[in-house]
């Protein structure tokens, strides 16, 4: 690939905004080979399609020669939730962080070539950092900067607590660049603040500024929130064949062209055709099997993805799932199975709606279900309801 | 004294608020002996009657046996300014510090029975913190509790920059009243946010927090701002007897009864009579004198307070300065001797006024004055211009 095309190709694929874009393709048209910095938060959990959309970002600018740095947020990880207040952020030790990284490495490894990415931990110059260094690094920023960072002015407006410590991130995840001495870092758009604080805080160290690009956020399965673990609407990069492909169908139509984009290789110009066909009419179910296929062939290789398929269309011919499935939308304030058979009104009555239950004829993603009262767990985004053999009903859960 | 007067003496006189009043009572009530704290910036000046204000408090907690210490800030003076934009607070080297912190214990003796005071600094505990330790400390605040704060609050109004460093430095102060087991912490009305700071973090460290007892602040000689060296308004511990007689002699007479107060030991019942006396027509210039008289003694002794008194008086028979000199006011923008002295109106023409520089016949502040386009300090707030032997006019500048 001519070196105008590779620039292309990083730049505008999938990405969402670049700062500062002529810098940037100075750089690579200079043939200099980019140090890429990606942060990441050693919380740990199953990486995802969300996640492997700067993982592939990366990929590239690995496979056009750059150096790719992993820097694990070690030291914010070690101090955890400084109101105490929230679960999720709990300090971990020492052996849950190596133990997240090793997990992390190894699923990025799917994505990145492993052999040759560096992996720092921030903890390493951070621990031991003084106050007097930290006064220098907060020296460069003024309140009113950190306060128009979106998620602080909305906070502000909604009246919740902001924490000072979370005013303190962003000079950490800066610092960081200057002890990398990143040229680019990458992230997701709502990183945007944090990565430009990287800029200001190497500027203040004499150093030319990193550039910066974001991708954009995937959406999860339900179409409207980000992709996450804790919102059950995800898909995961070890997610087996048959899952990541049942999965994949489940998505909304509206974000097949942009899961093409952002969770496939399969190239613009295709996409393109692809985007012309839809509009033509092509059934969305057809086109939908074709990106269930490329995602599970990028993590699993082709021949497993076609195997995933036909697995996937012969336990939906047997169960004989319509296309068209009825779709119903809850609160999802963890209702009971008997009240979800009733609101689907595929029962004629509420003693209809018992009787089925007790007598097994009800399933909920394919598991039996025999207890009436037996909740939905509160994080699931969507479920397929099933009543006897052949009805069917896709119940959304909004918030 | 009784121990109930011993409280009152100390809880009421020139106190303007306590947090939390009943909790120190008790202390108090129990015969407890506390350790007293009060906050220093070490970048140096003449202390002035302002800082002994909260000075003759801590006298007073020191007469009654209570342990006083002095806490000087080291560690911010050694980080300066961060934005470097202040030429007011460069950083200051550790010799700068010591030589400051000499003469403040010079000067705060004609006060405070330096025998028994602690002197501490706060770069000892400081200068080591991690940046762990830091997020800990920051942890026990939300940034809306920052913004509370009047002056922040009053600089967002007016969107003027709040470094990110001026957030942190309430930190700081309230860790220093852990490091000291502080009981008590005396200060300015202007630190109430910065000493309540200290009881947060003190709570957050499993102590006992702090009590607060905070002063007025003092209006300089102008009877506006407050006292300080950089306005010029001021009456320093180290002036000579004459100047600080003459000087409390230059205060509006509105500050009489304040200045008794906060800068005299005089007690209330003897400053309540010389209300009823003012009220009855007594002429403020002999309150004022019996005023000076208080102050110099305080510090030089009464028997040079008498001699300052007859040469105040002679000199101001033989200058014959009115004691109602006309008095005009003025924008503070570095004018000229001609310009004040044309808008004196004490001259009939500029040509007047001219001559009468050129030959040496005006005095301000009792120095003459030869050259048309000398300046008179911006800083200063107010003069006394003297043309010939008997026309006087006060100058008062405005901002």
């Amino acid at each position: 690939m001519s070196l105008q095309n590779q620039i292309a190709e990083l730049l505008d694929r999938g990405v969402s905004e670049i700062h500062i874009r002529k810098d940037l393709e100075e750089k690579l048209r200079s043939g200099k080979k980019l140090r890429v910095k990606l942060g990441i938060d050693p919380s740990g959990s199953d990486l995802t399609l969300g996640h492997a959309v700067v993982l592939r970002k990366m990929r590239q600018f690995q496979d056009y020669g750059h150096h790719v740095i992993l820097l694990f947020g070690t030291f914010t990880g070690k101090i955890g939730d400084p109101t105490g207040k929230s679960q999720t952020r709990k300090p971990m030790t020492d052996e849950e962080i190596a133990k997240n990284m090793a997990t992390y490495i190894e699923q990025a490894g799917t994505i990145l070539d492993v052999s040759k990415i560096e992996v720092v931990k921030n903890g390493d110059w951070l621990k031991d950092m003084t106050f007097e260094n930290v006064l220098r690094l907060a020296g460069s920023f003024t309140v009113q900067q950190m306060l128009h960072r979106d998620m602080f002015c909305e906070r502000m407006k909604k009246v919740q607590e902001i924490n000072l410590v979370e005013f303190l991130y962003p000079l950490m995840q800066g610092y960081d660049s200057v002890a990398i001495k990143a040229d680019l870092e990458l992230g997701g758009t709502d990183q945007t603040f944090n990565l430009l604080a990287g800029r200001q805080i190497m500027k203040a160290h004499g150093m030319e500024p990193q550039n910066i690009l974001t991708v954009p956020i995937l959406e999860g399965l339900d179409g409207k929130e980000k992709m996450s673990k804790s919102l059950g609407n995800y898909i995961a990069l070890l997610d087996s064949p048959r899952d990541m492909f049942g999965k994949t169908m489940s998505i909304p139509d509206h974000l097949i062209l942009r899961y093409f984009v952002l969770a496939t290789t399969v190239p613009l110009e295709e996409i393109k055709k692809i985007s012309t066909l839809l509009k033509d009419g092509e059934n969305p179910r057809n086109v939908k099997a074709r990106l269930a296929r490329e995602i599970v062939s990028l993590y699993h290789g082709e021949s497993v993805a076609k195997t995933a398929e036909e697995e996937f269309n012969r336990m939906f011919q047997e169960k004989g799932k319509p296309d068209d499935m009825m779709k119903i939308t809850l609160k999802n304030a963890g209702h009971t199975v008997l009240d979800l058979v009733i609101k689907s009104k595929l029962v004629e009555s509420n003693s209809e709606a018992r009787r089925l239950i007790q007598q097994g004829a009800v399933r909920i993603d394919d598991e039996k279900v025999e207890k009436l009262e037996e909740k939905v767990p509160v994080q699931k985004k969507m479920i397929i309801l099933q009543v006897g053999k052949r009805k069917f009903c896709r119940i959304v859960f909004s918030k």
